[in-house]
C-alpha cells in the first residue's frame, strides 16, 4: 500500500483552508466534555446494541466482577487459588497482628480486618491477584493522626470509636470518588511524590519499632522523627538485652529471607513463610522460658470468635467529627491509591483492565462494611499481592482462601497467640516497610526530572519533620506548581526549515534547519492563557527584536512576516485571544504582517466566537508553516 | 525569494533523525530556565557592548525612568502637562476626599494620598499617562478589611495605625514582587476573575452610597450585599428627603456629564469637571441655605497644612499586625493590578512599554513613602489616567502638576470644604465606580468561553456575598482549576492525511483527510504529566479499541502501526515516561508497533536520561507523521 502523502509530491504547491471544527450547540459541547473528564474509557460503549437479558448480565457483570470469572470456574484454578490463599494467609496473620499494633489498636482487630474486607472485595474488585487487608502506611497514619488527639491509652473506647467513623467515612470518601468518577483525584499524587512518602514513612514507622525491639515501655504519641529519636535515647534505662537480642536475632532472619527471595523470585515462599515461622519459634521460645524471659513483653490474651458488630460505634456526631473526617480522607486517599496502584501493577503484568473508578467502589464498601464488622481501613497490599501472584494465584478466590483460614484461626487458634513476644511484631513490619524505601527510583527522579525529585525531596521530609498530611500537601502543591510553571512559562522556538523537506523544525535544535529570509517562525509550546499572555507579549516582541538585530548584524533581507506556529497551543482564553490581538497590532504599526499555522479546532472556535478570526481573513490563517511560507512568498514575487 | 522548501519537493522522500537538544549541563539548564522565569524581557541585554559610561547612564534610566524622557524636554511637552495636570487636579481633589471616606478614612488623608505618592511616581514610574492617587477598589478593600476588625469610630487612632502599617506593607509586598521579578503573580489575576470582582465591588460600593445619599446615620460595618441592604431598609426613618433630593440631583448631572463624555471623547472635560463643580455648586448651596439645610450632613474642619509624618504610626508588631499583613497584602495585589493594568493599556495606546516589574517596584516605594507622610494605600486610578490621556499628557510631569495643585489647596483651601456636603461624595464614588460594571466583557467571556465566564461569575458572587479576599481565592481557583483540567483531561484526536499534501490533520475537523490504511495516528494535546497519564493511557487504549472495531466493520486492512504525534507534547515527566513504556509494552504484545512523531527537545532529552528512548531505537522515532508513515510502509512493501 502506498500511503497518499507519496503520490504526489510533484503536484503543484496549494494553499488549504483552515476550518472550523463541525459546530456543536453549547450542550453538545458541554456533552463531550463531561464525556471525556468522567468517562475517558467509555464504558458503556458495550452496552449498545445489545438484547435486553445480554444489557442486564453485563450490568451484573459490571456490578459484580465475580460474575466475568465465575462461570468459567474449575478445579484447576481452585487448586491454584487455595495454594496461594493459604500462602498468603501464613503472611497476613502475623502482618494483621503486627499492623494492629502500629494503628495502636488491640492485635485482634488486625484480623478481623483480614476477614471481612478479602470476602467482600472478592465478588466487588476486578484485580484477580490484590490481597486485602491492612497496610502499613495506612495504619500508621491512622494511628498517628488519631492519638495525637485521643490517647489510645487514655480513651481505648473513644479511640476504637473514632477508628471506626474514620474508616467508615474513608469508605464512604472512596466509594463516593468512585460512583462520581473522580478517579483522576489520586493521579495527584504523583510518582514522585509517592517515591517520597514512602521512603519518610517507612523510615518513621521502623524507628518507631525501636520501642518493641529494645523493650521500651514509655514512648511519644509523635511520628515525626525527631521527638521519635528522642524517646528512643531518653529511654535508655528502659532498654532490655533479652529483647533485643531476640528482636535482633527474627530480623535478621527476616530480612535475609526477604533478601533470598528477592534475589530469587522463585523463592518467593522463603519470605512468604518467614514471618509465620518467627511467630511460632519465638512464641514457643517465650513460652518454654517464660520463667527467664519475663521481662519481653507478649501479646497476652485475646478473645476468641468471629468479628463482633461494631456499627453502634460509629458516631457522626461531637467535636470530634472533624478528626475523623480528616483521617478518613487522608487514610481513604492513601489506601486508595496503594491499592489502584497494586491492582494495575499486577493487571498490566497478565494482560487485564483494572477500572479505577470500580476499584474505588469495591474498596470503599468493603472498608464500609468493614467499620460494621470491627474492622479499620483496609486495601490491597504490595507485599501479599506480590506473594499472591507469585504463588499463582488466578482469581479472587485467592482472597476467599485466605478469609476462610483467618475465621479457622479467629474460631480456634487465638489462645496460641498469647506468649507472642511483640518484638517480634516489630521486625515483621521492619521487614515489610523496608522494602517501601526505593532509593533506584528516586536516583532516576534525580536523573531525568529534577523538579519531580524536589517533590520526591518535599514529601520526604515533610513526612519525616512536619506531618503526614501537611508533607502530602506541599508536594501535591509543588507538582501543581510545576504544572502551573510550565503554562506560565512556555518554551518558544524560532523555527527553521530543514532542506528538502516540508519541515520546519527549531533552529536551536537542528543544525541543518535553515532560516527563512523575510521570515521570522516561532512556535510557542503551550495553551495561551491568563496566566501567561504577559510573557507570551513579551518574549514574541523579544524574538522579533533580536531578529531584527540578527539581520542588522548579518545584513540578511529585510523582516516582512512573522508566522506563529499554533500546533501546540492546544487552548486558548480571553485574555490569549487580547494578547494574540494585541501583537497582531503591534506588528501592523511595523509593517509586519502576522501569520498563524495550524491553529487548533478550539482555538480556531474561540477566535471565531470572538470576532478576531475574521480580521486575520484568509490570508492570515494557514494550515502548515510550509504553505505559509509557500503562499506568502508567491504573493510577494508576483507583487514586488 | 524562492524558500528552500519550494525547490525540493521533487527529490525523493528521505527520513531524517530525530536528535536531541544541545546537551547543557545542569547549571546551565537551570541558569536558562531561570533566567525565562524572571528576565523573559531580557532586560539587561542592552547593557552588554558598552562602555561604562554608557552603562551608567543605562543604569540610571533602568531605575530612575525619568532621566529617559527628562533630558529632551521641552516647553511644548510642558504646555501639554499642565493643561493635563490641572485638569486631573479637579478630578482628584473631589476623589481624594471621597475615596478617604470609602475608606473610612478623614478626608483630608485623601487629599494627602495625591500629593506625596505621584512626586515619587512620577520619578521612579515608566508610564507616561498614569494618574496616581487613591482609587475606590483598594479603599473600599482596606476600609472594610479593617473596619470588620476595629471600628474607625471607637478606635480612631488604632484604625490610622493599622491602615498606614498595612500600607506601608503593601508597598513592601509591591516593590518586593517587582525587585524579584515576580510579577507574573498578578497574572494569576485574570481578566475574567476582575470583571467580575470589579462589578461585584461596584454593586457594593455604590449601595454603600445610600448611605449618605439618603442621609443614613447608622450603618453597617460589613461590605456583604444582605448587611448592606439590610441597613439601607431598616433604618428609613433617617432618610431625610433634602439630602435625597440633592443627591439625586446631583448623580443625575455628573452621570450626564459621564455620557456626554463617552459619546464624544473630545468632551472629555465634561466629566472631567463635573465633579469639582459639583462640589463646589453643592458647597455654595449648603453655605447659602445653611440655617434650612442643617441635616444635611458636612465634611466640618479640615486642618490645613501639608502631610504630617506617620512614620511613628507604623506599628510591626502586636495582636493586629497578621490583619495589617493580610488586608496590605490583598490591597497591594489588587492596587498593583489595577496600576499595571492602567498603564499596559495606555502603554500600548502610545506604543511603548511598560516594565511589569519595574512598575511594581515604583508602586510599591511609592506606598511606602506614603504610609510614612500619612497616605494610605494609592496607586494609578483608571478613570483619572484616561482624562490625564485624553487631556493630552505626555510625561509624569502632569503628575507632578497636580501634586502641586494639591499642594496648594492644602496650603490655602481647606477651609472652602467645609460646607461640602457628604452626599456629594456618595454621588461622585457612585459615577466613578459605575464604570467599572462591564456588562459587554461578561457577555463577551460567555460567548468565547464558559469556564471564563464561570471565574467571572464566582468572583462577583464570591465578592457579593462572601468577602474580597474569599472571592477573589475562589476565582483565582477557578481559574488554576481550569489550567489543571486542561492537563488532565487533554484533548486526543485522530489524524487523518490531506490528499496531496504532507499535512496531517484531525480526521474529524477536515472532511478531506483521510485515514491511512493499517496506520493509526493519534496526536495528544498537552504535556504527558501524572496528572494524566491515567487518562492517556486508558484513551490511548480506547482509541485502539474503537479503531479495530471499525476495521472489522468496514472491512478495513489490518492495523500494523499506532503513531503518536508527539507535536504538542510539550513536556513528558517520570510518570509520563513510565506510561509511554507501558503503552509500548501492551502494543507489542498485540504485534503493534508503536512509534513517536516530533517529539518536542525536552521530551528527547527525558526519555534519553531515563534509558527509555535507546528501547524505542532509530526506528521508533521520526521528525514528522509524514516521513513516518512513508518510511514504514515503504519497509513494509521490501519485506511483504
Amino acid at each position: 500500500m502506498s500511503p497518499p502523502s507519496m503520490m504526489v509530491v510533484t503536484s503543484p504547491p496549494e494553499v488549504h483552508k483552515v476550518v472550523l471544527p463541525p459546530s456543536k450547540t453549547t450542550v453538545q459541547k458541554l456533552r463531550h466534555r463531561l464525556a471525556e473528564i468522567f468517562f475517558p474509557d467509555a464504558p458503556f460503549d458495550k452496552f449498545r446494541n445489545q438484547s435486553f437479558s445480554n444489557r442486564f448480565l453485563l450490568g451484573l457483570q459490571f456490578l459484580f466482577p465475580i460474575f466475568v470469572w465465575a462461570p468459567n470456574y474449575n478445579l484447576k484454578l481452585l487448586q491454584s487459588d487455595v495454594v496461594s490463599g493459604l500462602t498468603i494467609a501464613s503472611l497476613a496473620i502475623p502482618q494483621g497482628i503486627s499492623y494492629a499494633k502500629l494503628a495502636n489498636l488491640p492485635p485482634i482487630i488486625g484480623l478481623y480486618s483480614s476477614f471481612v474486607p478479602p470476602l467482600i472485595y472478592s465478588v466487588l474488585g476486578s484485580s484477580r491477584h490484590l490481597a486485602v487487608g491492612p497496610v502499613s502506611i495506612a495504619s500508621l497514619v491512622m494511628g498517628t493522626m488519631l492519638n495525637e488527639k485521643v490517647s489510645y491509652i487514655d480513651q481505648p473506647t473513644l479511640y476504637l470509636q473514632l477508628v471506626f467513623t474514620a474508616t467508615f467515612l474513608a469508605g464512604v470518601f472512596q466509594a463516593g470518588l468512585g460512583l462520581l468518577r473522580l478517579g483522576f483525584v489520586i493521579d495527584f499524587l504523583s510518582k514522585a511524590t509517592l517515591v517520597g512518602f514512602m521512603a519518610g514513612a517507612a523510615i518513621i514507622v521502623s524507628l518507631q519499632q525501636l520501642k518493641g525491639l529494645l523493650g521500651i515501655v514509655h514512648f511519644t504519641n509523635k511520628m515525626q522523627i525527631i521527638p521519635v529519636l528522642t524517646s528512643v535515647f531518653q529511654r535508655r534505662d528502659e532498654w532490655t538485652w533479652q529483647t533485643i537480642v531476640m528482636g535482633a536475632g527474627f530480623l535478621i532472619f527476616l530480612l535475609t529471607a526477604r533478601k533470598v527471595s528477592m534475589a530469587n523470585k522463585k523463592l518467593f515462599w522463603v519470605s512468604a513463610a518467614a514471618p509465620l515461622t518467627s511467630v511460632i519459634l519465638s512464641t514457643l521460645i517465650v513460652f518454654f522460658f517464660r520463667s527467664k524471659l519475663h521481662m519481653i513483653s507478649i501479646i497476652g490474651h485475646l478473645p476468641k470468635g468471629l468479628n463482633p458488630p461494631s456499627s453502634n460505634m460509629l458516631h457522626f456526631h461531637g467535636s470530634y467529627l472533624g478528626l475523623a473526617m480528616k483521617t478518613g480522607l487522608i487514610t481513604g486517599i492513601l489506601s486508595l491509591t496503594e491499592g489502584i496502584a497494586v491492582g494495575r501493577t499486577f493487571a498490566s503484568l497478565r494482560n487485564y483492565q483494572v477500572d479505577g473508578n470500580q476499584e474505588m467502589m469495591a474498596i470503599g464498601f468493603m472498608n464500609m462494611a468493614g467499620s460494621c464488622s470491627s474492622c479499620y481501613v483496609t486495601t490491597g497490599s504490595f507485599s501479599r499481592s506480590a506473594v499472591n501472584y507469585n504463588a499463582g494465584a488466578q482469581t479472587t478466590v485467592s482472597n476467599i482462601m485466605m478469609s476462610t483460614t483467618v475465621l479457622i484461626t479467629l474460631l480456634f487458634l487465638m489462645p496460641l497467640f498469647h506468649y507472642t513476644p511483640n518484638v517480634i511484631l516489630g521486625a515483621i513490619i521492619i521487614t515489610a516497610v523496608i522494602g517501601l524505601i526505593d532509593y533506584e527510583a528516586a536516583f532516576r527522579l534525580w536523573k531525568v526530572d529534577k523538579l519531580d525529585f524536589l517533590t520526591c525531596l518535599c514529601s520526604f521530609f515533610g513526612v519525616l519533620f512536619i506531618s503526614v498530611p501537611l508533607g502530602l500537601a506541599i508536594a501535591v502543591g509543588v507538582s501543581v506548581l510545576k504544572i502551573l510553571l510550565h503554562v506560565t512559562r512556555p518554551n518558544t522556538a524560532a523555527l527553521g526549515n530543514i532542506p528538502g523537506t516540508h519541515i520546519y523544525q527549531n533552529l536551536h535544535r537542528y543544525r541543518e534547519a535553515q532560516k527563512v529570509p523575510s521570515f521570522l517562525i516561532v512556535s510557542i509550546e503551550a495553551p495561551i492563557y491568563f496566566a501567561n499572555t504577559t510573557y507570551v507579549h513579551e518574549r514574541m516582541l523579544r524574538w522579533i527584536r533580536e531578529e531584527e538585530e540578527w539581520i542588522t548584524k548579518h545584513n540578511g533581507s529585510i523582516l516582512k512576516c512573522v508566522i506563529l506556529d499554533m500546533t501546540a497551543v492546544t487552548a486558548i482564553d480571553t485574555s490569549g485571544i487580547d494578547t494574540l490581538c494585541e501583537i497582531r497590532r503591534l506588528l501592523e504599526k511595523r509593517s509586519l504582517q502576522l501569520v498563524l499555522a495550524n491553529p487548533a479546532g478550539n482555538v480556531m472556535e474561540k477566535m471565531h466566537h470572538s470576532g478576531v478570526l475574521e480580521s486575520f481573513g484568509l490570508n492570515g490563517l494557514y494550515l502548515s508553516v510550509s504553505e505559509a511560507v509557500d503562499d506568502i512568498s508567491t504573493g510577494w514575487k508576483c507583487q514586488p
